[in-house]
């Protein structure tokens, strides 16, 4: 079957989805390789082949998630969304036409990542038994996944700040699991890891990815756009709710902070002034703190299973890297 | 791993997807069962879960079909951004956030029934080869279903009236495929068919699927709406490009017929007058003709095929029903 069978759209729409894959900082891949090659294993290329799975799944969730927010770029880029429209565009559409290609790209193009994600495992090469444990892995992280999402889109329209467990919640459930976890866990399963193995790398995933992402939320609010590559005044523009919003909401300073946060309108000099209330109340601190006691959890994991030697070392400073980033 | 343990809107989401699952004319599964008991398969229970599959696949197609038409009504009842637009009211989000909720459900329910529809297929107690062969049918399933669609959403969007061979072709794409050829060859390759009887099953599916659709066109204009269940304005109002639009589009009767097709204020009398030209420039006989013609052909595939004798009849009786139907 080629894409080009069936028109120009389509085969457009299959490169725009390639695009969309390409970039970004491969944890998961990185995560099941050192998860299989810890326990032993040496068949790259079937690593590589639920490495992919995992990707395609990302994919998946991204083109997904910008069609809920309606964005149509990611990474400064036009992502599949904005390419169809622009498209459409190119095609005559009108304005409203050109945004239901958009719409109806990004939908189909995530079903396909979505459908190929779930076919990598499905064909794979395997024993039956550790195929069905891949597939429940899978399934496991697309099941939470979805109800992160939900949760999360559910929280950020409602206003109010949500206290620091929902925040932390949603971030395990969104992402930690299927970023992180999901990759550990398929990776060791994959090597023939024992189950007690796996479950103790599921539960340092879960962690160290919650850190990971307090490092995000962090750096998409007080780290270097020309490093990160992204804006520093988009999250507080949007209102995002994350770990320093939480914190602010509990401290004197919140009534001034609430006032200005979530304003689409907001300036670059309103989100300095921004940026500093929340330093000054305590916010950036303890959202750092938050990052490194998950870590430190996460390490205790690792220290508690009875893991292979150098396995236990590449994870233990990629815990610590996950919150030192600047990027 | 339980829904409501992500919390009630979670539990809220499965209940969603679980009610628009129901309902409908069951094609499929009896698809998949006629052509696995049709070459000797007895297995109830593991047809059911291939049955299941397509089925799934369905529900998902179907919601992320509504999401992109933006439609929140199905068989007259909320469909799940319908029914979730209707919760966030209840919960005290304004319009604007309800819609969000809405949207957010129907990506999220068809992403979860898309996944399952690939896991019931991916576990199935079978052969590897057996099983492989079934993931290949519903891959392709996939493949082209979306294909269809994003055609069907090009040419809806592009205003000139599109050629028959154009809707065919979104026919076969967007709904035969999925629909009619890969549950029928599915239960053939689950009982064990010959590859060349799996192959004449496949090309009897795409054609009688095709004629199914051009039948359903035709109710959906001169049906009665107390038998299908359905308005006999609304494909009118809005403007769905059919066969017996692409047959009007080459009468002298079109330019009054472009007139007011499409037309989102169409009243019904207008839309009696609208369905008389139909019928009175030869659309209607054409269209007709034009799924008996599919059905001629389908049975031609049947009785050129070396088919279970039984197997034939049921199939040669489905192919007829399906253009005489009413509803």
């Amino acid at each position: 079957m080629r894409a080009g069978d069936y028109g120009a759209h389509y085969a457009a729409l299959w490169e725009s989805l390639e695009q969309q894959s390409a970039g970004g900082k491969r944890v998961r891949p990185r995560l099941v390789w050192s998860a299989y090659r810890g326990f032993g294993g040496a068949d790259r290329a079937l690593a590589t082949r639920v490495a992919l799975s995992f990707e395609l799944l990302h994919t998946a969730f991204l083109i997904h998630d910008d069609l809920i927010d309606r964005d149509t770029v990611r990474r400064g880029a036009p992502n599949v969304a904005g390419r169809f429209a622009e498209r459409a565009l190119a095609h005559g559409a009108d304005e409203r036409a050109s945004a239901v290609w958009g719409e109806t790209a990004a939908v189909l193009a995530g079903d396909l990542a979505l459908s190929r994600a779930h076919r990598e495992i499905a064909v794979l090469p395997v024993e039956a038994a550790c195929r069905e444990a891949l597939l429940d892995i899978l399934d496991r992280a697309v099941f939470i996944s979805a109800a992160g999402e939900l949760a999360d889109v559910v929280h950020s329209l409602r206003g109010a700040a949500p206290g620091i467990e929902v925040v932390l919640a949603t971030l395990e459930h969104k992402t930690a699991v299927y970023s992180f976890e999901a990759p550990l866990a398929a990776g060791a399963t994959l090597a023939g890891a024992d189950p007690e193995s796996v479950a103790a790398l599921s539960r340092f995933g879960r962690l160290v990815g919650v850190a990971f992402q307090i490092t995000d939320d962090v750096l998409g609010v007080f780290g270097d756009p020309a490093v990160t590559g992204k804006s520093a005044s988009a999250d507080l523009r949007e209102g995002k709710q994350t770990a320093l919003i939480a914190h602010a909401a509990t401290t004197d300073a919140w009534p001034s902070i609430a006032a200005r946060f979530g304003d689409p309108t907001l300036d670059d000099d309103a989100a300095t002034t921004l940026r500093e209330a929340l330093r000054d109340c305590g916010a950036l601190d303890a959202a750092t703190q938050l990052a490194q006691e998950h870590v430190t959890l996460a390490r205790f994991e690792l220290d508690a299973a009875d893991l292979p030697h150098e396995l236990r070392g590449e994870l233990g400073d990629f815990a610590q890297r996950a919150m030192e980033r600047v990027r």
